[in-house]
């Protein structure tokens, strides 16, 4: 008898098996044939272009949104309100020192947030280069005050995962103009948070601090970040002269973008996928992350064309405002506070097109086992890596201790090639990993519908 | 006592293993800071270029080669003379057609090996379109005599392997010329071997046949082959007109390029890794195969950097004339079996410089296990694929039932988007991805020569 019941489970789940397996080869084959994630983010970079909240071409990628889930056939599609920042760059920046061949333009970008060097004047200043936030505090003020600061620590390229190389140096972007505004510096140059050497400033968000200075920030390319330092070390006392025209201005109101199809059993507990809307000013925020977008749209377009009803309410939201403060995110884990919604799950994708490679998991190891469980289902596409780590920056205010929260991982090599900068378009993204990417967040959530319960 | 031995042999195993584990530590961390491997893809592929065997340029590449492996300080390096077919494109070929917009220029090149159209003159014919061989095989003669066969079945987009796509329509390509012939067709036009939509013609290798005759082929590009398509519909009769300036010279010299570190403890039983130094002549052979080349010569740089010296004889060979005759492999198989050289293992790059994913092997199902238990020591790489498989051309005229043949697998995604075309240039091959193959096949033979014998 124990056999037979034995027998009965293995078939029972080869059976079960089986059929995922075939819902899993028809969601690859259909995102691989039918998908409209691609030409989503050619009309979204090309038409639409780079997006920083706040400017017109966020409240246009907004309506695009809008529209393309309208498309889709949804039970419902709706905006939420949010407040943002608002920040523009203004003209190119410029930056140039003197040698002895004369004088020498190098490509930088204002950090997003800096404070401009001022009616259209050039600041200028000896360069002192450092590696490390703690290289300026023990600094003594009297050596900082009236230079630039240049921190040029690289991203360690040893490191395999390249967000594990950011996430150890990207903290001189984030506080370097604080720390060195604390020591009388007047302005900061930081090397650009970019593993290949190349001639692209990359910008991103940077913080200032009540009660200290704010002093203008720049990215300099990875490039020009060596030259500049070859150059500090052959001529002491080295100045550099910079120039930046960005603004602030009053916060504006925005939104989040949200889809949804009505849950079949469960329609009061929620699976969520989504990525950011906004993006940098620099480049088209192809894979930074006009590909999350369109991936996660594609979930839902996946579903409706396969006609699978999902047990619980399946939401996509395109997230408003990560790049520079979050507030979509915030304003989203809120209001599901508010409103009670029950979230199983929450999936995203903000880490480029690329060829997918497994998730990354934040949540129980109960969790990460019973994904762990599907790795076979997930084989064939080659996708192997499932393990515990950072989920996203959209979902990270989901955060309680029943649901997942999980990133979609795919292939961490190019990325900060293109980051934040002007060659994050979208002809650096490639279709068929797009859509294996769509195909593998799917699949996800496909699995964990039909068989998890809250 | 028994408890004692077990235990024993855990902790010797976890020893070795960690051993092993710092050792692959240290050759990732050496790939990824002092590999020299982008920059002799640099200098092969900017200073000397395409270099199909016969040309001028492959000459350079061998002398290139030589001078590479003797700046690594080998006990030997030597040259291995051949001949090998000597084909050339000579002008850019032209093809267009009309239709109710007026003359439609269409981006075609010949196929390798393809007779021209002749004397400057322009070959015109009705297009038939097929999908494949036995399409051809069951047209009457009558329908064939005097057209042009236009072959347009795309790769499967929904296999995952995009060579598996690439097996599976190829034979258009290669023998498309035959049977078209068999049948009075006066030439014909392929889709290019491409994923993706795009104006690159892709070349590659055909074949002619005794006895049957001799036609102009080419390859068209997939923006091109779809455009072409569409107008056949519309335009019953479309006539297309052909250019080609191509011509076959008499066999040339050549070499293959042999570095060797002598074996510590069987200097008479051989690892051999490798590529192919020859390349199509279009583009820069960048990915195919300039990055195997210079990953097989890092395998023995970071040997020699990490100053290992290996039990067993460890060769680089850059082959040549893999694309179209494969003259350097078969000649290499044979004069092993002349010298009486015993290989373990021989392991080739030729699948692009791409994120490498795990290895293609063709051996026995032991010597698979046997790899498949160092998974652990590969796992923080990201290399996670062990599998069956083809494993190179060049190598494979070695095969016995002794040797264990490997094939580096990169992510297969992005390869037929460069395969064979102008754009497979140095530019898209990303510096990090290139290293992190070389260090996955320094890291495998690594492992192979510690632990397996003949």
């Amino acid at each position: 008898m124990r056999i037979l019941i034995i027998l009965f489970c293995l078939l029972v789940g080869n059976t079960l098996n089986a059929q995922d397996d075939k819902t899993l080869r028809s969601i690859y084959d259909l995102a691989l044939t039918e998908s409209t994630a691609y030409e989503n983010l050619r009309h979204l970079c090309k038409d639409i272009g780079a997006r920083l909240s706040g400017s017109a071409e966020a409240d246009s990628a907004v309506l695009w949104g809008e529209k393309v889930l309208n498309n889709l056939g949804l039970d419902t599609v709706y905006l939420q309100e949010i407040t943002v920042p608002h920040w523009e760059r203004g003209r190119r920046e410029k930056a140039y020192f003197y040698n002895e061949k004369g004088k020498n333009a190098v490509d930088v970008c204002a950090l997003g947030g800096s404070v401009p060097t001022g009616m259209n004047q050039f600041i200028k200043g000896e360069v002192i280069e450092v590696q490390t936030l703690s290289d300026v505090n023990s600094l003594p003020d009297s050596i900082v005050k009236g230079k630039i600061i240049f921190y040029n620590r690289p991203m360690d390229p040893k490191k395999i995962s390249t967000f594990s190389a950011y996430g150890s140096c990207v903290d001189q972007r984030y506080s370097g103009a604080i720390e060195a505004a604390k020591k009388g510096a007047i302005a900061v140059v930081v090397r650009s948070m970019n593993v290949r050497s190349d001639d692209f400033p990359h910008t991103g968000s940077m913080g200032y601090e009540l009660g200290t200075d704010s002093i203008p920030a720049f990215a300099i390319s990875t490039n020009g970040a060596d030259y500049l330092s070859d150059n500090i070390r052959n001529f002491k006392g080295l100045e550099l002269s910079l120039k930046s025209f960005c603004k602030t201005y009053p916060d504006k109101i925005s939104y989040n973008v949200v889809g949804e199809i009505k849950g079949s059993k469960y329609p009061k507990e929620y699976i969520t996928v989504g990525g950011h809307l906004d993006s940098w000013d620099l480049g088209e925020g192809a894979h930074d992350d006009g590909a999350g977008i369109v991936q996660s749209i594609e979930v839902l377009h996946l579903f409706k064309l396969m006609n699978i009803k999902p047990k619980h309410s399946l939401r996509v939201v395109l997230f408003m405002n990560e790049e520079n403060g979050n507030r979509g995110g915030i304003h989203y884990a809120e209001n599901a506070a508010l409103e009670n919604e029950k979230h199983l799950m929450a999936l995203e994708s903000d880490r480029g097109g690329f060829s997918p490679r497994g998730f990354s998991v934040s949540g129980s190891e109960k969790q990460l086992n019973s994904i762990k469980k599907w790795a076979n289902l997930f084989e064939p596409y080659g996708i192997h890596d499932f393990k515990m780590g950072f989920a996203g920056v959209d979902i990270n205010p989901l955060k309680d201790d029943k649901i997942c929260l999980i990133g979609l991982s795919p292939d961490s090599q190019r990325y900060f090639d293109h980051h934040h900068s002007d060659n994050d378009v979208f002809e650096e993204v490639n279709k068929r990993e797009l859509e294996l990417g769509a195909a593998s967040m799917t699949s996800l959530v496909f699995l964990i519908d039909k068989y998890w319960i809250y």
